[in-house]
């Protein structure tokens, strides 16, 4: 079959000719009907620092947000059949350790991922663990199905585990709209918020795209010399309820630590380049607030969450508008580079070859 | 001033000539722009047993639900000023007890209930405890700032105290389409609800408007010989996740408990009238559910959710369909007759005499 | 080997000899160090209305309170090792629906019971899935690692899922001194309730327990002609802020109800003979409560619970009191005995025949 | 009557004689029985950098925890009476905020604190809001009774808001052996932690206290080169559940952090001389765990978890020992030493001049 592989510690990839996996007892190959890419593939493309110290495994056939028809079943398997539909949650557990069996899977200090750490789905064929396998509607188109792993991701910000604060009525603020900030967006707006505020550094096609999602107010921090009064002047100088930290830069972490109200809740998705400076005083703890940090999504209360919303007609079809390109594999370089040029929000590939 | 009042223990009610409440320190006096008709003002016209037993004071002045503008503030008061636009919190509590200072006002033992216990809102004039004001924003529609009242009870029944259980991507159950039932499928479906299922008993004008609301499905259970099994059909033998009883009967309420999935939750608000015989085992304990008692508004995180989802505009639109009358108050017998007779869902009144 | 089985439909057990059970790929074989007895053994026994309808394998090995040595594994087992000392999780669930997959295992619909329905633990050696054993700490008293199941049940009791109240410094009431019910009454004290009130119907074994166990006070309702009015005196007319329900009397069940604070916590565990006649409106609605029904143990966050409780000494020596009892595996029929009439809380019995 | 006060903007206080306050409508009188020392009244008498900003009004009689017989109502006062026994919030809240009104009290943005914005309870007698009085039992020690406030603070760190995650059974890391930290030790041990590991820098006093309150493992940093690989080793590498940050220093706070097992709870009470550098990814983001700002106490759940714990004898006899020092009100610059080098833990003073 053909694939997508890293076959070198640097940057770039290339197509390979290889043999379709084999599976094991436990395991489901599935044909790929569509995948995206996510922006730790473009880390893996560009071989930037975190990508050459977390690869272990050359070559590897990366990618792990998919789609595609299960083919062939391991012989242990029972919740998958042939002819499925499915999408794959990307973390593979353990499932026998502490976090496993206490409800946080998807911090389980054993975790591969797919794409990562084991080969993934840039190819005609992936092999995963048949627990892996999420059974999607036969109608859901196949490019929403695919992108069903960051919606997940987005999900989890907006409910994480141990979370009693509802949405409902609240003010919310985005901080980065990336895929994954636009897709929150578009949760918290189906989910009730009264209001939200999103912020973005200069990518207009992101700008475009919040408003296009459901966000009330949109800033671009380049254009606005103080993005924290702007908020709280919109709030009555209540600031948000809830915040989402979206975007891996320092500055909005800090502008959203600094709007939100007195024990109002922070999720942080966003990873950072560098330790952060953090006023523990006033951001924290005069505050009384909560802070949850998200990783992946819960396995699988976050996945029935997503497949319930995507039931939701206006949801899908303002999802949509986040594909912005698709290509074949082929054209994986075209899908790479529309994403480092700022032109796009997420791209998908067509297992053309 | 001219008032709807109760003059003597039986049915009917009248409209009567008295002075305008004189208000204490602490209270606020409002003139009424618009009242709205609860169940339970029917009760005390109808003058049943409940009512009987419950009213003390005679004359009353009844209703509880209505909007207005403040037009005197007691001299303690600094939460209000002349000329705001106000709805209330129909609970009085007393502040002090444990469950005022443990978060559940809502149970207050010493409550007073604005129209039932003291002169109410069927008047010209209505003088309340200003820390029962809820201040509205300007331009809300006088009906719907009036029937936040009931809407908080819809809102309260989906979002209780102490409830981590979120609504997106869930399926629910809603039994009785009375106002506040209608209301609750309106707000689900806000909240992001994949699929509403309801039920009423006969009434063809609420099963219109839950299909108004939003509701994915509405049986008349006088028309469906098994609703367990159309309930559990449609959801491919799982049930819903969560169900609402809000009828007041006991069918109803033994049918939420059958289509309950294990591990879910109910919520009760409709009040029966009669002890009814429950199935511990296997409606409660074998299937590991939550119940919670659903009584007024939670002392105000609920107003702030009414407050929040009234800023979005499909909600307001959806909410207005609700009220299908309005009558002066010198109009009132007609606008019970209309309740009486099962042809309204909410019914307004203006103060036209 | 030896094994207590039931070899027909009716009343009584015998001793039989059989072989030692073969282990599929995903199980262990346990050597059985000490088994006890639970009430639905007893109900197996004498063969009550449940177990004539529960039960459909014949002959069947009972038990399933048990702790023992791994002298075997299948070869896909990875979490237990030969020579581990485990009890074991008697739920075995699918894993694969949608109660497993959203933290709910222990409502699983397809769940299986060791001992009721497949062979069980009153026998030298049970075959169990590696994923139902739970390592113990290897100075664990056998005696106490067999009553982790029981214990996991108080505690999930005390502690349900999706329960944000805490136990400390509150007042707690139990109903029923059953061997559960007694340990809740010493899972409570261990986490902090400032005051415990316990119900018994009699039995005077019980009742000295519970006051063993720390119960504050601890009522006979058959000498106590008003309990309710008793417990309302001793919390100064205010209730409990959490009840249990652990005997299964209509009568302890509509009192706990009934001594509940408003917007109080009640779990229920007790299984009722009959359907019970509930006041909806007064002791849930208006009472703004919140009812959990209690099955099982979570599987696992429960049994990390009882591990970590099991590390305080002061618990673990309460705990043995409710050991009354200890006979051989071939006496077991007085171990039946002195539990039916009333002379124990808890029998262990020793594999010796 | 005699008071201590800070009569200018510097270092150091002075025993002043001034008029009895007189109260307002809804104040009381207390007569002071003792006080006790927090640490910020020790920053206010050294008059440090923090003080300097924060105190406004000068002369001010200082001083926040303290216990008293109440000897004066105002008019409009109905929750305590003239001889009640009393302790106080020290929060004096607006009532009408979006926090106050929505169970955040403790965060109200108009927050006056006694003894820093307005007169408190170094003195002989002290005016305070009637709604801010704790009635105590008429047999709790005053000195007990004193310490409830900052006790509140350590409950409030133990239990916040908004918190599902129970202590029972659970590994806890406290860092920072102050008063406030002590008590949480003490408090988790009564709320059944398995095993509780603090850590302080060189205080021996704190160290031998820490021991005394139950802590399994108490580290002196100062002699314990690496302590993350200590706590580590102690827990088999899953580090603590739960992580309370007391201590203000940075390096503890990195600890916790470093400590904190996947999906564990930090929460965060000590404050910070200056900004922290947080490795967001590894230490928030990856781990997926959830951090809680702690100030105050929950207004009134704290103060009713206080008075529940307080019925349990060992938990009080614990206590007792963290009052290490005890002075007439006339010594208080004795009492202010032994805490500034490093002899004391909690210092009481008595109203003797």
């Amino acid at each position: 079959m053909y694939a997508i592989a890293k076959t070198k510690r640097g940057p770039g990839a290339e197509i390979i000719e290889t043999d379709i996996p084999k599976i094991k007892d436990n395991e489901i190959l599935v044909k790929v009907k569509v995948a995206s890419i996510c922006g730790s593939d473009v880390h893996i493309y560009e071989w930037n620092e975190w990508a050459a110290s977390r690869i272990k495994k050359i070559p590897l056939i990366f990618g792990h947000e998919f789609a595609g028809e299960v083919v062939e079943v391991g012989k242990n398997v029972t919740n998958v059949v042939e002819g499925d539909f499915i999408s794959a949650e990307t973390h593979i557990v353990d499932n026998v350790c502490y976090q496993c069996r206490t409800g946080r899977k998807h911090v389980c200090l054993n975790t591969k991922i797919i794409g990562v750490d084991i080969d993934g789905a840039f190819a005609e064929y992936v092999a995963i663990p048949a627990e892996n396998a999420w059974i999607n509607d036969k109608d859901l188109e196949p490019e929403l199905a695919s992108i069903q792993e960051p919606l997940g991701n987005a999900v989890h910000t907006v409910l994480p585990a141990d979370n009693i604060e509802d949405i409902a009525g609240k003010t919310v603020g985005v901080f980065g709209c990336g895929p994954i900030g636009l897709m929150s967006i578009a949760v918290v707006k189906t989910l009730g918020a009264a209001m939200v505020i999103a912020t973005e550094k200069g990518n207009k096609t992101r700008i475009e795209l919040a408003k296009k999602m459901g966000a009330d107010y949109v800033f671009d921090v380049d254009e606005t010399p103080n993005v924290v009064k702007e908020i709280l002047d919109i709030t009555n100088g209540q600031g948000v309820d809830i915040a989402f930290e979206m975007s891996g830069a320092a500055s909005a972490l800090k502008e959203a630590f600094q709007v939100l109200t007195p024990g109002g809740r922070l999720s942080i998705l966003g990873l950072q380049s560098h330790n952060v400076e953090i006023d523990i005083n006033n951001w924290i703890v005069f505050k009384g607030i909560k802070i949850y940090g998200i990783v992946g999504r819960r396995m699988y209360e976050t996945w029935y969450q997503v497949k319930g919303l995507l039931k939701i007609k206006e949801f899908r079809e303002k999802l949509k508008h986040i594909i912005t390109h698709k290509f074949s594999m082929k054209e994986f370089d075209k899908g790479m580079q529309v994403i480092i040029e700022k032109k796009a929000a997420k791209v998908v590939l067509e297992p053309k070859w």
